[in-house]
């Protein structure tokens, strides 16, 4: 099975449970200052906390550029080493100002 | 240590790693359709998996009303049994259309 590409994208970092989140944040800070989004991909509970720290730290790191990042989870059907895996795939977009939502 | 509400909310979803994440989605896509914003709260890698994988979930819950989610992670300090813990606080909230961004 082919993973279906609805967001075609260059910059694809892969995220495992033994990346350091500080590492990951600074390549996706990287990416989003070149580019509108970037995607996370991440297999397992570990990873996936690891992607989410990244997003979490890179939003520190971009918080005196002009624009905010957001992320949007979904699943995704990836192939490792032959077999079908569900992955956690991390879309992670601009957004131009910091928003403050007030939740009532 | 009080826990800033920088984001004064009064649904925050407290997730764990025994949490269904179906049940936590059910009840996130409840929140999002009469609010703008939601919160969910996680303490440790599995139970910010399953936060994440009840937003993915929500996604799906939602995908044919007028708005998509997305989701602003952040880390926060809360005390839990007396203790200082870092959680990560997972702000999710609307955003009008289901925007389709292409990474180059």
């Amino acid at each position: 099975m082919i993973e279906p590409q609805r967001t075609p994208a260059g910059s694809v970092l892969k995220v495992s449970a033994h990346s350091n989140p500080n590492s990951v944040a600074g390549a996706l800070a990287g990416v989003l200052r070149e580019r509108a989004a970037a995607e996370l991909q991440a297999i397992g509970a570990g990873a996936t906390n690891q992607a989410v720290k990244a997003i979490a730290i890179a939003r520190t790191y971009l918080q005196h550029s002009e624009f905010d990042i957001v992320c949007i989870p979904e699943f995704t059907d990836v192939i490792v080493d032959g077999k079908e895996r569900t992955a956690m795939r991390l879309l992670v977009e601009r957004r131009p100002a910091r928003l403050q939502t007030t939740v009532n």
